[in-house]
């Protein structure tokens, strides 16, 4: 048992990536038997033999049928079809589903649907790593960072209050809302980001096909810009297809926002231009010493 | 003398902010006498006081008069208007001209108009650091980085060669190429990237207005993304100003890139978005493996 109170006789992950697999070390201490499922037999073996997990399956029901905790840490798309096929049949009554998809309100609309007896609450921690897959699991990923919830119609306060103890002991910042207020929050500091990185380097590239010397004097600048296009794109796709609405209306926000520097711009009003730019600067600014990566100072 | 063959029996340097200070630095072995010009008094002293320069002065006239080699490294805006009103009456005879602004058609066009008997050649160097300032000057600043070379009416293959060998004396890359064309790439890869995140820091800051979620749960994909965005405006608004066409070029190219992506997204249309992401990942990979940080490996 950790200092947070959390403990769980029986823990299991479902999706041994980065996210699955730095849970699964955060939480050896707080756990007395951690089964990983995973469709991959390589990364069981390694989760295996690293003593990461103690059990590891294909077998979603084989996996989560003893376990009072499962963590749903997969593809958010595969998350919502695994809440909307199968899992809540194959769970004992009184666990607790959490998962940690990077959208909310599909998934937490799926969990309102589990039977009766079985506890849900959504997650999204706001953490990662440039690199991905199991190999990269690291027991550290999640300290000092944000992590939401989102509760659901199957989220008792018991429920929440054993997911907050979990949050503890992995030693995040819980910061819980509605689903649809995180999908929100997201598309403005994620997912569009991730659109405007993505059309940027396409503008580049179509640039670059008759004048290699964009990619011979890009720089700082443009390496920052361009980061979040590199990104894995089936991830990206899935989680942008289950926030389309959210992402629509930012990207509609966005294009105001652009069209207003624009304006100035053409139109030489250079006085204007700075002036609208000085508030954006500042918001930055204050953002950047507020809360360096993500978490309050 | 330098390894390069390059010397200077009077340079003078026109601005002693980062980039000219570390200029001075970098070519402290290959010149007798370095004089400082910078309206500052502080920056002046601090500058005499380091022996970043042996003179320095806030008259334009009095600094250049004895150069055979000027450096313009004052603000875009500031350059082109020493150019047009003054500049070419102070030097003498043979004197060869240098400017490193951010922007190079309008500087390359007023550099057209000086008088015969004064070589001139435009300059930009791709290098900086977050911090600017004469105290923050760095004499390996400009090692390894590009250094583009913008030919004038004014040019002669003297002059040309006299620039290529003082940017050898710096350890930058020269790369040479005409204005107009430097002017579209860094409204690319530079000023059109500022102009994102400017605007995704505006969108994100207009919903943080009512949701201070999104400023605690930001971390490293938006961290990068609004990096630019806390550039100092001055400067930035200065450079927009002086490319305006390429930069609206820019813009309207990146709006139908942008709307592609958002197209195949409202439209659910999955597969034709991670197949129009593909190319664009692959690029920015390739880029980053052939480039880092702007020099060829």
């Amino acid at each position: 048992m950790s200092a947070s109170g959390f403990s769980s006789r029986h823990l299991a992950i479902v999706g041994l990536g980065l996210m699955g697999g730095s849970l699964a070390l955060a939480l050896r201490q707080s756990a007395e038997t951690i089964t990983g499922v995973d469709p991959s037999a390589a990364t069981r073996e390694y989760a295996l033999a690293r003593g990461i997990v103690d059990h590891a399956t294909d077998d979603l029901r084989e996996g989560v049928s003893q376990a009072d905790l499962v963590i749903l840490a997969a593809p958010v798309t595969l998350i919502a079809e695994m809440l909307r096929r199968r899992i809540g049949s194959y769970l004992r009554s009184n666990t607790l589903l959490l998962d940690i998809g990077s959208t909310k309100q599909d998934i937490c609309d799926a969990m309102a649907n589990l039977p009766v007896g079985i506890h849900a609450i959504g997650g999204h921690p706001m953490t990662g790593k440039e690199n991905s897959g199991v190999t990269a699991s690291d027991g550290a990923l999640y300290q000092g960072r944000p992590f939401v919830l989102c509760p659901t119609r199957r989220t008792t306060p018991a429920a929440r209050l054993r997911a907050l103890s979990m949050i503890e002991a992995l030693g995040a910042v819980p910061i819980e809302m509605e689903a649809k207020r995180h999908d929100q929050v997201v598309a403005a500091i994620s997912h569009l980001p991730y659109l405007l990185s993505s059309a940027l380097v396409a503008t580049v590239a179509k640039q670059g096909e008759t004048d290699d010397a964009v990619w011979q004097l890009a720089a700082g600048g443009f390496r920052d810009m361009s980061r979040l296009a590199g990104q894995d794109i089936k991830m990206m796709s899935d989680i942008l297809s289950t926030n389309t609405q959210a992402v629509a209306t930012l990207l509609a926000l966005f294009r105001v926002q652009l069209a207003l520097l624009e304006a100035m711009l053409i139109s030489h009003d250079d006085q204007h231009l700075a002036e609208s730019l000085k508030p954006t600067r500042e918001a930055r600014i204050k953002w950047f010493e507020r809360y360096e990566n993500g978490v309050k100072k």
